[in-house]
């Protein structure tokens, strides 16, 4: 399998994340699979969407950022870091997101990312939307650290499900692109854990890892479980973290 | 009242967004209230979390951002680009954040301004999150445009309901840090309408601004709700987005 991992921190190397990669993209090449690897930080990548990611404009006058993607694909006119990390996603069979929380969310550097590289036309866009997606055919998985401990995430903990809080990434991003969603790897709280504790948490990271090929993905809903009004058929039971019936 | 606007737009200028934030203004300051904008973009705001957010480290040799976040507060070591973004939030009455929506959040310069503003000690940290948080007696608003029709951001609809889409922002970022979470703004798909439909959702704009002072509240759950395990107590009764029982 060819696994992508896209990886922020801001101490990209001592930091509990850079172990987890360490030991994830050792793992991986031990048993066989090809690895990527996109540090953010240590890439200096940019992550502002701006008129400068195209080499040439449509309507230089008044940006419209998905426009002038499309424009860009159809005339290869796409700034050279964002057309190097589309490559990478095509690549992959396994895509992996890897992130300290910031805010609930992934880092600036990451989210910026996905403003910059996930195109329309390629990624998404007329006719490429969730199980016609770009990156059909492929998976998808969040790999992320938290200061919280287990039990604020849970359906009735502080913070609430910790899949409510990744269903934007989940359904919005992994599974709107054609991904199938790995569930996601969440490592809680490694700065109040004994080195121990971490040490199993950095080993059954390489595991999941291993296991995303594999696993059952989440419950999303495609298109079909659509009308051509965008409401779900009558025939279709609710069962995702964001669609329910009033 | 005393309102600042966050706003991220990569066309600052001849955007709907843009619109929407010029009328806003003006209406606001039509009735008397002071308004403060921070204009990510032509700012040219530095959204990467980092080292050189600090004049000075406790622990130079490996970059923890929060606990750098509460050093640098007590020994006023924090860059001036975020005093000067913490000096406008500690202003306000209202607190608004006003972005086109990005793969279903903000785009990546706003993020970083979450990522590099919200410091620990000062608007969170021990003693302060939810009902206790630094940001406790205002008010949040979320204000955001979509490419996305109404339908499609109901509960049944195809990309579900915006309320779950926005909570990791709602319950994790505004409710986290102790302000009062006002319902969301969304101007949908104005690419998609036509002008007089453009007009009315900037008016509407305008006077949802206006009524953000006395607009019921959204419904979350303070640390009251929450025992000293973390997990809702027996007698609450789950009402968030993110909150249920098993």
């Amino acid at each position: 399998m060819r696994y992508f991992i896209l990886f922020a921190h801001p101490e990209p190397e001592h930091s509990f994340n850079a172990a987890m990669l360490r030991h994830g993209v050792d793992r991986l090449r031990e048993a066989g699979h090809e690895v990527v690897v996109s540090d953010l930080y240590s890439m200096n990548f940019n992550p502002l969407a701006s008129g400068a990611d195209f080499k040439g404009r449509r309507f230089p006058e008044r940006l419209q950022y998905d426009r002038e993607q499309k424009h860009a694909v159809q005339h290869d006119l796409l700034a050279d870091d964002i057309k190097a990390e589309i490559e990478k996603l095509l690549w992959c069979d396994i895509f992996v997101m890897q992130f300290p929380l910031y805010w609930h969310t992934m880092p600036a550097i990451m989210k910026g990312w996905l403003d910059r590289v996930l195109v329309n036309t390629v990624i998404y866009g007329q006719g490429k939307r969730y199980e016609t997606g770009g990156l059909k055919g492929r998976r998808g998985m969040v790999a992320t650290t938290t200061g919280a401990y287990e039990a604020m995430f849970e359906p009735d903990g502080l913070l609430g499900d910790y899949n409510r809080t990744l269903w934007p990434i989940h359904n919005g991003v992994l599974f709107y692109t054609g991904l199938e969603v790995v569930p996601p790897f969440l490592a809680y709280s490694p700065v109040h854990s004994d080195q121990a504790r971490n040490d199993e948490t950095i080993a059954a990271y390489g595991e999941a890892l291993l296991a995303a090929s594999t696993a059952t993905p989440m419950k999303f809903h495609p298109l079909t479980d659509f009308g051509p009004d965008f409401r779900m058929r009558a025939d279709v039971e609710p069962a995702s973290d964001g669609h329910y019936r009033r």
